[in-house]
């Protein structure tokens, strides 16, 4: 099993920005605690993030062959239909996830142009709704 | 660690419901998956259904002694504010669980008058979100 | 063939409530109504009526075994998405009546959590709303 | 005791439109139904129909005599203030009734000018909407 | 002269629940507060309290009789036409009053089902709200 | 001077209809009035009524010739933009009237597409909306 | 006859101001010309322009023997539901008046606080529209 | 103690003004009321009206020194947010009253640009809301 | 191959109404060149106008045979929902066609009723886009 | 040069009102600041500031001769239309400035009245708004 | 003639993507396609796709010499204001082309940020499109 | 001091794109006219322009250690969160600059996803809005 993480714009800050949401260990942390929880698992991990709204759909345009995606597309998830339309284009199998609880910020991160095409979504657990998604796509029970 | 998981309307009704939202499964066989997973976790864990929005008021005011609450409040997420209001009485760490993408689903129910105040949200997994939540309580990296 | 009538809260108090918008006749004049002219008709008739949106949900649940459902979920019909996913979760053949031209009275009147799951919907002709449900589901040419 | 049927634009496609709305038989069929029934009442029916609005008004204005008007107003219901006034001219009583469920349809079916005005609607169930409404004037227990 | 006092959900939760909004004092002493009051005025009081929407409208329809209802129907003051429709039913003369200032917090507390069939609207004096109502219907200057 | 006045749907019921709203002349009274004021004011007038949005339209295509039009579209001026578009056609200069205070009535006869094309409106005078119309056509200080 | 001729704010400025909308002559010119054709009429009329709406407030609760008034309350007509309340305090038989097209300007000048209470609305006519309010008053057929 | 009473626009006209909405008695009657109680109860009174938004900024401004001011800003409750900001600007400790019941009437008076940053509200007791809100300062349990 | 343009309201003063947005061409120089165009691809043409929205729906339910239709439906393109069922009761396979560029004018242009039910929509090439949709009836790649 | 500084209600409260948002100096500082730049930069500088909004629309229709306006309109900004008005009727050349920055406030402080007939807007720097205001009209590259 | 063909986000997965809306050709056999029907016509083409917004910005920069553009901005239609200013800073004479019909999709494909500013917009004729659009440049009887 | 200048998407065709909004100088330009300002108050000064909303995140992210940023986010201003993200995540002090005024444009450029979170916002001066947020940052007498 093969599983691609894409981190989108301003993830790359992690542990810099706003901790009062995101938490205080930096992005490379966070790729380290999934890259173990993956060998844990038997699963092979692939990452990549980008400040740039086409580079992500240039990416998931390339995703064809993994076995899931783990996609936090920070700011635009709430803005890009771009990377819906390329997330329908390969058919992905990929689950939503947020560092933070979106619901408890601003009114217009309250809407995803992604939640209805993924299997599901998991937000506010900071970097435990990578591991849960990752360990869904190992061992869920309903797939 | 003692965790409550509390059933709202319909949930009861899992396995005849509506199977291509909510799945085979039978609401007996959701409650022994929890058990069996809990158990494996050393975590007890007790239950709560019921169809009425006092009901859940009720249970919830009581509950103020469990390390968690795992609350799948069914149709009543998107119209109850006495369900919210009881959570906010009794400061209740409690995650929401859904079943079904609800976000996939009809507009009315996009909307949680839970979310924003809750640990975080998963929802779609079927049966895996609550074991989810419940590994998160167990284990959760962050908390 | 058996019809189950389901009666939501505050039509209890018929007869006594603002006859301007429900007619002068009593509850137990309605039941009576509907019990004379089913016996007419040859089909036996139960009736249900609840103040509490749970005990109209419990006892949805347990209607699967009727032929059809005649259902003024009164106030409900506005607010209530627990009553339809109990219908939902039975698949239940139901006709939403109501004494009163709803679309004559307040605008939060107008709107049905109901209506489009229903066989179809009458409204404004008082007692004989239900009596047209009824020979509806007796002599109905379209079914 | 006579009573016109008013059909507006469309309904004279009945048999050959969009069956899964409004079922197989055909504009005359529906007509002579109607015959049947009346003549089975001792009611006096006379028809008119057309595809133009103003035609629609012009019919209604010379109504004044009929004890009932049954009226579907098709794709009018949503659109004509036109019909409204002209029925209110005239103080008609009138029962508004859709072969189709419109509330299960596109949103803009929903709403209609005609609703708050009349005796009551009747929607959802093909021909009979119409028998039902004629079985109303005849034998209606409250009018 | 006697009145009927109403506490909707989560009321019962007084003094745990929310201090900044709703005070110290607790349920019993809110209760004991007004009862004091009642009987320095001269009034038999009565209480009532659920977290279930359907009791307080069978609650609501037995009280026909008081002279006067003291109402905070708490969190279903913003959903319930239920009980809207239970208040019309008896003619009810009642106050709708809050603890806390409800035009201070969230949106969705703005808007009431009630207030326009009250008396009168007394909001955000804490435990005071109860006695301005108690207070009013005794030596009310206007009634 | 000549002026050609345009009365759209249910006009010609005046003195029929809803005398509440539009007064008890008939719809001839109301031509005849016009006429002799226009005799009065040695202005030819024409007259044109139907019940029908296209025949409205062609009329007004064909009154390129006309110095002013006073045109109550009636229940149409909340509705039609081909009637918009066919003043436009001729460049009509044209002054929008109605009998009734349409703002003092349902909120769907608040708006017109006809009005920031007129030249002004007179709404709630009655008949009297008429003779100013045409006293200004005659007589206006500023044109 | 007695007539009350009320100018709201900047209406003192005609002549200077936008002469699109407003067209050329004065303030002074206008009132001579409303002065010569209330002597014609036989009518006495007074005059008050203000910029402040507590001043119109103050000017209108004085009004109450007036047999009409003639309001043009300028930009306040959107804005003043103080002005609303003082015509509606002295149950005053008013004209609402405006030089220019309200309609075909800014979407905010398109609502009237004023329209649903007066008598009836003349808008766009320049000077005339004051004129038309005089000879309605005068000369009315219908009042 | 010493209490400020503000009223706002129309209030002056109390006794002619509406009886249905704000009853008989005059405006001189009702600061007869509230001196009289005000004396009763050891507090010092004063009273301001106008008509003016401004005048009554004016007088918040210099009101920073009473214990307690009772507001009832009348219709600039609904359009004035600079009534707003003076109040902001001395903290001022106030309290809404409204003789006639807000909420039971037209849609623009259900918002108020005051409630939020009131103590609180109290609305349809006519005079007696006044005597209230100076009870509620006199007397209240908690302040 | 035979096809039916149908043109709405209006497009028959071609060459005379606002040249701005419709251009120069009269509508009979607009015809003569669909004409042509389809002689030199070998395809029956013919042509229908009314300034009637029932005129329009009548001449649809006759039109079942066509090969395919361009519709201008004019004005009727965005308030006409009786034209929607007409072309939905023959499933007719049209185009929708513009002259002016809709999309650049008022926000009521902008919303179409017959749009999603369109093989296409082709708006702002003047008389080419009719001659753009026989095309591709004739020449079109994909069909 | 010659520029007029005009502040709007609650601003001659500077320094001793919300001091979060509109920081310390006072009013007469502000003043004084404004002076001194003005006169370094060899400007005439006058002041005026009320709480009227009547008072204000008076002080702009006088100040046709002024090169330039500096306007902070305070809570008027967001609800006159009449300033507007005043403003146009002087083809006013003006700087709408603002203490606070509020965009970062409640949402009925983001739209203005004026802002689409100001040269700019400045807003969120203190005192310095009205420099940079002051610096522009002396200085400024572009005018 | 020389002409320059944009397509935006996820055209380039023509062929595999979503079929149902996109057809089977290849994003590669689209742009044959329009070659080979250019050199039909005589028509220099040149192509330019890009899955990133700015990079579409900068293209368009660019292109100030091309007789014209035949832009597909794909997902960018409906977000997409730089792309818009782009267009404007060059005065580009451009045609909005979709292959699906972008109206019978979910709602928040219905707007575009860019048809106001088009000569035309052509959607839902899949490859077709494109060649409509490239012969209007080549052909059009009106430009 | 330095200060960062970041120009985003269609500011580098200054000079040639809508010069009634933005003026003729060329880009060029308006970055000398800056530098030489920096260089008067003794200011260092880099600038950054893309038209890719991921290479100004990009860019933002590296621009912690500058005392300033001022920023012309153009088209991005009103639909980009991750911009917005960028600048949080480093808690930028930071100036929102417009050249036109934004608030005279289209509805879509008057919300800013930046503004409430900048110390200010200067809108309308053209190259001046540059070289007054300039002097801000060098001698703002607030900060």
């Amino acid at each position: 099993m093969n599983i691609l993480v894409i981190n989108g714009p301003n993830i790359n800050m992690l542990g810099q920005r706003e901790p009062g949401h995101y938490g205080d260990i930096s992005f490379y942390e966070l790729e380290d605690l999934i890259r173990d929880e993956a060998a844990k698992q038997g699963i092979e991990v692939d990452f990549f993030q980008s400040n740039s709204e086409g580079a992500i759909v240039d990416c998931i345009q390339q995703a064809g062959s993994y076995d899931g995606i783990i996609l936090n597309a920070g700011a635009y998830t709430h803005t890009s239909i771009a990377i819906r339309d390329a997330l329908l284009s390969i058919k992905a199998k990929f689950i939503e996830v947020h560092l933070s609880n979106v619901f408890a910020r601003e009114p217009f991160r309250h809407h995803s142009y992604l939640s209805d095409i993924a299997v599901g979504v998991i937000a506010g657990f900071r970097e435990d709704s990578y591991l849960m998604a990752l360990n869904y796509f190992a061992n869920g029970v309903w797939q």
